[in-house]
Order: C-alpha cells, then structure tokens, then sequence
C-alpha cells in the first residue's frame, strides 16, 4: 500500500532515546562542524568550504564588474596549498556540499528546536552561497572560482550534479524550516539550469556520484515544477546506456566495466545487483524509487526491488552497514561480508535508509522498515561518539587495534573514532539524517497512518494530531493515541515473535493494520537473543551476534580482556541486563602457547561475556571490538 | 652438536617420491625454464634474461674495442618496450638471477644425473655470461647495457649484490657438477671487485635484497678465500647501522622505519622479530647464521635463535609458509596468519629452508629439521604443478576462486598455478632448491653422521658409504646401511610419537643417537591426526587441520562440492586412506538462505570429507581449497 512521508514542519520528537541524540547534534555536531566549515577547529584537516564560496563570490562579483578573472586547472579530486595556487579553489572537489549538509541538518533542527542564534548563523551561510552563484544560476565553486569555461565537462569524476544534489536537499529543508527562500530560489535556479542543459536533445550525461536524481524530485515535490521530475526521469534513464557517456566524455572506447563503481555499467532498468561505490549506488536506488513512484515506472520498480533483495538477502551486514570493500568504497560480490575488513561507510547505511523509506511508501512491506532500524540504530548511530565529537567513517564488526596499526590491509578499519575528515561525507551526512529521523517513521495515505519506525512524536496528520510515545528502546512498549478514530498500520519488526496489540489488528506483510483507532498500547518483547548468520558467509562459521530489540551487541576486550576471539559463547546463555551491557555466559578459552598442536579440546573456563550496543562500541580508547564470537 | 652439509657430488637420491620429484625438474622445469630465459615460451610473459647478456656482452666488446656505448637511464624496476629504448635493458632489475638460478639447478641436476645435451646447453650460457663481464671482473647487465657510470649507485633497489648472490651460488654449483671454472672464475672476479669496493673503510653499503652474504660464504667455503667471509660478515653486521647508508644513497635523512622491509631498520644484532620482505628476511638469517658458524659470533648467533623463535612460533603458517601480507610480500605482526589473505611466497619457503639447515648443522635440534621438512613438503612442493609447467608464487591456505577474480584484496590468490612469471624468482628457485634436496637432508661432523631429512640415497659420507633407504613419505619405514660402523643422529619428527628405531638409543634435542651402528630400522608411525592452531591466531579458532607425517592436507571443492566452509570435522574422526586421499568423518551443514535468523543449530548431514594432500592442491582446474576446517 502506498503512502507519503509526512512533512517535518509536522512531526515533533520526543522520545527518551531520540532527544538526547537529536540533542547531541544539535549541541554538539552542528556547531562543530559549523566551525569546521570554517577551518576554525584547531587540530583538524582544513575543510576550505566556506573559503570556496567567499572566493567564487568574488569571482561572481568581479565578472560583473566585467574584471578579468584569473583561471586554475581543473584535473586533480584534491586540491591543496602544495598542489595549486592560494587563489585557486581548495578542498576535495565536492567540499560545496559539506555546507548544503550542514544547512540541511540546520533547517531540520530548527523546526524541531527553534534557535535564533543558529538560524542567524545559518541565513550567513546561505548568503555567501548566494553571492557564489553565476547569472546564469550554475553554482560549484571548484568551477566557479577555477574555470568557468570547463563547467559540466567531467560528470564522472567531478561531483558538480552531487553539489547542486545536496544544495536542493538543503534548499527545501531550510526553506520549510525558515520560509526563507533564498536558498530555495538558488536551488531551483541551478536546476533549472540544468534542465536546460541536460535531456534527450540537449547533453545526455548524468553524474559520477549520485544524488541529484532523487534532489531534483524533492524539489519538485517543494515545487510542483514537472520539468525537475523529469529531468530526474532522464537522469536516471540515460545512466548506463550506450555509447557510454563517460567514454564519450574522456574520449575513450570502453566496455563499462571501469563504470560498475559509478553504477553506469548498464541501463537501470537492467540492473538486479547492487554494484560500486556504496553510497553512489544507494542514492541512485533511491532516486529510481522516486521515479517509479512519481512516473508510475513498473520496470524502474521492478529493478529497485531487484536490487533491494539483492543488497538485503547477500549483501548487508548485521549492522545495516553495506559496502563490503574498502576498494572503491564498494559493494563486494554475494556473501562477501568480512567481518575485520568490512568499509560499511556510514553515509552508505545513511542512503540505505533513504532507499528503505521510499521502498516501504511504494508498498508497506515491513522488510524496509527492519532494514532501514537496523542500519539507524547500529551503523548510523555508530557513526558518532557519544560526545558528539568524533566520527566513524567505516564500521568494522571486528576491530583488532594492532591490526589496524601494522596490517596496512586494514588501515581504513579505525579503532577509534577521528575528529573530523577532510573528506567529511559522513559527519555532516549523519547530522541531517538524525535532524530529520521523524521523517522515516512516519507515513499517510488516504486511509492510514503508518508508522515505520517506533519513535516517541506528536504528529500532525491528514487524520489529526497523532501522538506516539515510545519506550521502544528500553521496555519495547509503545502507546499511540489519536485525536480522532484513525487507521493505523505498525510494522512488526522482524526480530520480535513474541508482542501484543491492545486492538484488534490483521497482519499484512509485517504490518499490523487497525481500523479506527483512539488509543492503542503495542507491547514487543525485546528480550535479547542469538543471532546467526547464514553458513553462505564465510566469515560467520560457527560463530553467533547477540540482538535486543533493534539493537546489535558486540564485546569490547576493555570489558572482557585482550583475545576475544579466546571467547566462546554459550548457544544456551541466558541473559542478565546490567546498565547498558548484557551479560551472556560462555568461557575463555586458556590461550594455546604453541603455534601447532595435536588437536585437543582447549582447556576454558566459564565467565560471563559482557556486550555492548554495537553503536557505542569505542568510546573507551582503542580497543578490540567483535560483533561475532564464537558459539558452541 | 655443529656439523657441515655434504657436498651434493657425494649424495645420489634414491627415493619413491623425490625420484618423481628431481626427474620433474630435470625433464620438464629445467627445459621450461631454458626456454623460458630465452623468451621462446609461447603466450608467457618475456624473461628477456639471456637477450640482456647478449646486449650486455656486445657492450663488453665495444667498449674493449674502444668503441663508443649509448647511455640510457636506470630509474626503474622494470624495463619494457614501453617505457624503454629497444637497445637497452629489459625487464625486471633482477633479470639476471634467473639464467643463474636456472644454471646453479642445471648444476645439481648434472651431478644426480648426467646428462651431456643439458651440460652443453648450460655452458653456451655460461659463455654468454662471460662475455658480459667487464674487465674489472663488474657483472650486471642492467647497469652495463644502460649506464655504466651508475654503478653500485642504489643498492637499496636495483640488486647488483642479490645478481652477484646468485652468480656465486651458481658458479659454485656449476663447478661442482662440471669441472668448468669459467663460471667460478667469473664470480670470484666479481666477488673480489666487491671485496675492494665494500668494507670498513671503504663504501659501507649492502644489498636491498640480501643474498650475497650467504653466497660470499659459500665462495669462501669452495675456495677458503678469507676475504670473501670478512666481506659477508662486514655486509651483515653493516647492515642497519646508522647512519643508515639507504638513507645517504639517496639524500634523505629517515627513521629508517622503511627499512624494516630491507631488515635494515636496525643493525642485525639488535634484531629479534622477524620483518620485512619475507624472501630477503630469510636470505638475510641464512648469511647471519654463516657468519655465526664461520666466526664463532654469539651475538649474530643469538640474534639467530630470536628471529628462527619469532618466525615459527608466531609467523609460521602450519604449511612451512612464511610472509601473512602482500603489501611488501611481507611478514605480518605476530599470530596474525590469514588463510584467505597469505601471501607464503614460494621463495620465502624455500629461504627459510635454507635458515634452517644453517640452523641445524649449527646445533642439531629437531624444530630446525622439523620446519624445513613443513616447508619442503607443503609449501615448496605446492609452487609446482605435477606435469612441472606452472606454478605458484603466492601460497594461500584458503582459497575461494570468485574472491580471488572479483575481490581486489585477494587479486595475489591465483586459484590455479601460472605458466611463468616476469618476475620470475619462485620457479628456478624451486629448481635449484629440488635439484639440490640432499644437502638439506644429512650433515656431519667428526663423530657423527646426520640425518635431518630421510629422503633415500647413497651418501659418500666421511664414515664411508652410508645408505638410507627411505619410505619416510608413504609407510614412515627407513633403513639405514653403513659399510662400517657409524654413529648416528636421526631426526624424530614433531609430528611422531610413535615410533620405533631397531638399535639402542639415546634421544637428545629431538634426535636419536645411535653409536656404531651399520644397520638401523626406524619406522614412524604416520597416522594421519587433527591438528590445532594456536587460538592466538583468530584466523584458525573453532577449525583444525588434518595432517599425515609431514604433509598438511587441504579439501578441495572439486571432491567435496562447493561451499567448503560448510563442512565441520568431526573431532572423534577416523581415517581412511583412498589413493592419495584421507577421508575423514564430518558432517555438510545445509545451506542457510536467510542471511540472518534466529539462531539454532544448523541443520547437517554425516558426511565423507575428501582430503588431498596440500603439495597437491589446484591440479585439476579452479576450485574451492581449504586447509583449516571447522571441528566439533
């Protein structure tokens, strides 16, 4: 059954579990990477974002003034103080877009959490972007400041679609937040640009790293404006067709082959596997669910569910992490889930849960849902420390810290998380999914109300105010209560057999559908429990997760010494609640001096293993971290 | 107890399995080869060994005849017609080893079995490589068909000593087998250059790739001259010193960190861990544990005994292999010992034999011999297909041919052996190594005579004849026969603790000693056995392997269908002996298609595994291989 998400304007958190984490972002993240965006963070790589726009808004002034303007190449991803000239653009070469996040998460927040000072600091932001855009509405300031001439003839590697993607996202966010268009009349300008230059007869690329498809149909959702759907229509249609765009581009003949990172290898109607660049790929899925949905697309759908099933049945972590392979930050073949080389970036559960959503509003089916939870609670969460401070880009489910200091096969597995990255997707990428949580929880159609995800709100509805407040998190218990008489659908999630609904309810594809509800208790047993993966992944042998509720558990040897592979559990264990940890019976094994043995069974003595929600492993310095252990 | 090798003129092999063994070498590598050096090897990558000493040759003469010889740079690894003037110097720096590697085989091979058609192809080689020396006695054709000038100008990267290693080991061989000094007189020429060329007062440098250490010793024990061991000796203990000579080489001013993977991060008596490029680690360890034995240096001495501690009881892999990680073909940390990510160069194997014999003949304790015959049987073995035509550089212990093609982290892990190698260093090495197996397998001293390895010959010991009828690899049954009355030390295997030897003896460092004995059964008793891995090394926990006397055993996918991590070895299994298979008792778990679920036991049916011995493995097209199997 089809359903909308709901507006933010019209979704106000509160959730015992959520507000300290949409809190944290707005205290902690937000204003960090504010600081960030302006190379004021002392320690931490130079961002250059803010300086790239002040620069290209010089040059936008200077050409008005009709001033030479001096040109830099533009040929490398990076550009330094060492590599090009101080006047010149610096940064990675989509450093724009940390801005647009962070205006992004900025807008979220302040709809939820109304701040003057952070809405003063923000309409700042919005102005030196504004002063950065061209006449004729291009805005990247890597062309703009570099080389004018050179705009949109290096889709591939380039990143300007990705940019004008993100400002569109921050553009309606800051828009309903504020009601402050400018950002808004930037974006559409951009987009029009680009409808102009972009289609059938006119230049038939699209961009080496998604996101553009699924911002220009946000913009039209914000605008109404059928030339965005369809310009997002062909940019999702011509990607991967032959000839090859990035050939003809680069002036090479090619097989494509190179172009499974950018998911470019072949049409999207004709792709079932997830492929590439993770967060590239899940960001295209995502836009190609818009198109089915706004176009009504069956073979666009069909292909998105295709390649849905493919990354949830071969290709996910337990964590919700996706992105098996530090090569190309990439997707690795069918049941290729290493545990201790995992890359599972952050951005790239992150896109999951935009892929999850518009999957579950095409058809309510609750897989979307469990998926979406298992990549939030776990790898998202994950992402950020508990002081909001430090970051995770890549998400192990095994961390040996010497490993990840002598074996140069694992130096992106970090066993703590880092301050801040020069490449900084992640950081900002989490700010604005937290900000925006409520919008994954909750959708409407004519009829129903859905709820997605189980997170504490008052929500203004098509049926009226709906409250839900949840302890989801903890007790697993949940209340809904409406104003007036409404239809509810609630996804079971898949890890509870065991829960209870105070109204009478038919089951529908994971969904629970109740008719004319007022007040309805749910109850969902989260009683922890032994996960295991299937035996088609090697890296899982024999070995077994612990689950409660939504949340994945992992050891850290700060709790349960050095070795934890000398840990096995016990597949009878009961479980004991303790703080935030679970503790879980098994034994360690006594270690085994010699290198080779006669086989014997190894010595080991009981103990009690003590978990903790995989989101907040590391936060007690370097450790080792198992999501697996061993289970006999 | 110390002792000395015997010359190979006075051991003939007389074995069932090394009998099928050398006549491999003899008739298909040692030919293979030959053509191979002369780049007639149709669809193999080109050698371009023997065409640079024929440039290099004409360079000779013309610069004799006065005449004047282009210049053309040496500042890379490798020299191809791309990147190359067609006159000069091509392929990889190190070319020149192979004719020397394949010659100093030829050389053993001739001595075990004449054969006149080889002897005269072998010395039109050689006549090749006299012509290009120069005067001076200088022998590299990298730097004599391109720069003259240069050399000796970079020894961290273009291995002028490891060639000159190689052309000593070679001339000695050679000489051996033929009578022909021209070989020998080249070395010495080319030794004695680096003898007035390196030293105290002199140019303090040493080889990046070390060899010629052990091979200056080895011209010292053919012809006693005593500069030849002062030149090793100054090489060994240089090496590492600071300031670092690298460093000077090349105008920088390092931490000398890099060098770890030269071994020259620290001067060798400081060493104790074994780091570094795994190959020249052992090359470097053979030259200490000469330099211990020839000058009675205990500190060289003890440094020896710490890296042979370091390497096999915490870098070992339990098929003799050595160097976890690909990156610098290196040794990992301690325990860490990937199966799936090996890199277990067939070269490092056959370097760390050559440690251990030194290692034994300096004091005759059983792990010596033990590792060696790990290596010999397992690792060294595997590097060649059994029609003798292709070949394995990289060793893994676990293999899964859809990784090795779709996984770049795993593109070293050739699922099937490879014709020939540009970089050609693990064929001739395991023909010079095969040809030459009987000096690794008996010593002597002036009491005693040794048997480290019991492979079948007729030795002409200083005792008299001694002869060793040996069934060690089949039944574990050998007969030794003296003429005269002869003490004996006879190595017991690790792997055995059953075992009978028909005369009375005492057992001392994992040898029988036998006094005045002329004949002797020994019979090992060769059960095939569950061996474990230290649990301190993550890889292998939960798993055993199976091993029959020196032979590790692997399952192959082509037995026992795809999806080898899905079989689990009983722990009480019995053996069965099939041909060349084991079949042991386990158990097929069914395939799990959910990728998660609740856990429980896996549902599993009784099963046969199949189980082939390792040496064997990758005969019969790409399959699935494993040596560690999970137990229960």
């Amino acid at each position: 059954m089809q359903s909308n998400h709901i507006s933010l304007k019209n979704i106000k958190i509160n959730d015992p579990f959520w507000n300290n984490v949409c809190e944290l972002v707005r205290r902690e993240v937000i204003p960090y990477q504010y600081e960030a965006l302006h190379d004021r963070v002392e320690g931490a790589e130079k961002s250059y974002c803010i300086e790239n726009f002040v620069k290209a808004g010089r040059v936008v002034k200077a050409l008005k003034n009709g001033e030479s303007v001096p040109v830099y190449p533009v040929d490398k991803w990076q550009y330094t103080d060492e590599n090009c000239d101080e006047n010149a653009f610096h940064g990675w070469v989509f450093q724009d877009s940390d801005a647009y996040k962070w205006l992004e998460a900025v807008g979220y927040s302040l709809i939820n959490h109304p701040d003057a000072e952070l809405e003063k600091k923000a309409k700042e932001v919005v102005a030196v972007i504004c002063d950065a855009q061209l006449e004729n509405g291009y805005l990247d300031t890597l062309y703009i400041i570099n080389d004018r001439s050179k705009v949109f003839t290096n889709l591939r590697d380039f990143h300007e679609l990705y940019c004008f993607g993100h400002l569109a996202e921050s553009a309606v966010s800051f828009y309903n937040a504020t009601g402050d268009r400018r950002l808004l009349d930037a974006a559409c300008r951009f987009a029009d640009l680009i409808c102009d230059t972009f289609g059938k007869d006119k230049k038939r690329g699209y961009g080496g790293h998604e996101i553009a498809e699924m911002a220009l149909v946000r913009l039209y959702e914000q605008t109404g404006e059928q030339r965005y759907l369809d310009t997002a229509e062909f940019l999702v249609n011509e990607r991967g067709r032959r000839p090859y765009y990035f050939d003809a581009e680069h002036g090479v003949n090619s097989k494509g082959e190179a172009y499974h990172y950018n998911q470019a290898h072949r049409p999207v109607i004709k792709q079932d596997e997830a492929v590439g660049h993770a967060v590239r790929g899940v960001y295209l899925y995502s836009g190609m669910a818009d198109i089915a949905k706004y176009k009504n697309d069956a073979e666009i759908y069909t292909a998105c569910k295709n390649i849905w099933s493919n990354i949830v049945n071969k290709k996910l972590y337990i964590t919700g992490g996706i992105g098996a392979t530090v090569d190309g930050e990439a997707f690795s073949f069918n049941y290729d889930l290493p545990n201790d080389l995992a890359y599972s970036e952050t951005c790239a559960s992150i896109g999951l849960i935009f892929f999850a959503r518009r999957m579950a509003e095409l058809n309510a089916v609750s897989d979307y849902g469990d998926v979406a939870e298992r990549a939030l609670y776990n790898t998202v969460l994950a992402g950020m420390s508990e002081d909001g401070k430090r970051f995770f880009y890549v998400n192990p489910l095994e961390v040996n810290p010497e490993a990840s200091h002598k074996d140069s096969r694992k130096r992106h597995i970090k066993p703590v998380r880092q301050k801040w990255f020069a490449c900084a997707c992640c950081p900002p990428n989490l700010a604005r999914l937290i900000s925006s949580v409520g919008e994954y929880a909750f959708s409407e159609n004519e009829s129903t109300f859905f709820v997605h995800q189980y997170i504490g709100a008052a929500v203004q509805s098509r049926f009226g105010r709906i409250d839900i407040a949840s302890d989801y998190t903890q007790s697993g218990k949940v209340k809904i209560t409406a104003k007036a008489p409404v239809n509810l659908a609630l996804r079971i999630p898949s890890w509870c057999s065991d829960y209870s609904i105070s109204a009478p309810f038919t089951a529908k594809d994971g969904y629970a559908y109740l008719d004319g509800v007022t007040d309805v208790e749910i109850s969902f047993d989260c009683k922890p429990k032994l996960v295991r993966c299937s035996n088609r992944v090697r890296a899982n042998i024999g070995k077994a997760a612990v689950t409660k509720g939504a949340f994945v558990y992992c050891a850290e040897s700060v709790d349960n010494g050095e070795n934890l592979q000398m840990l096995t559990l016990d597949k009878n264990t009961a479980f004991e609640q303790d703080g935030e940890f679970l503790l879980a019976d098994g034994w360690r094994e006594e270690a085994q001096n010699a290198l080779y043995s006669d086989f014997t069974e190894t010595p080991k003595t009981p103990c009690k293993i003590k978990l903790h929600p995989y989101y907040r492993w590391g936060n007690r310095g370097e450790n080792e971290m198992t999501v697996y252990l061993p289970v006999n």
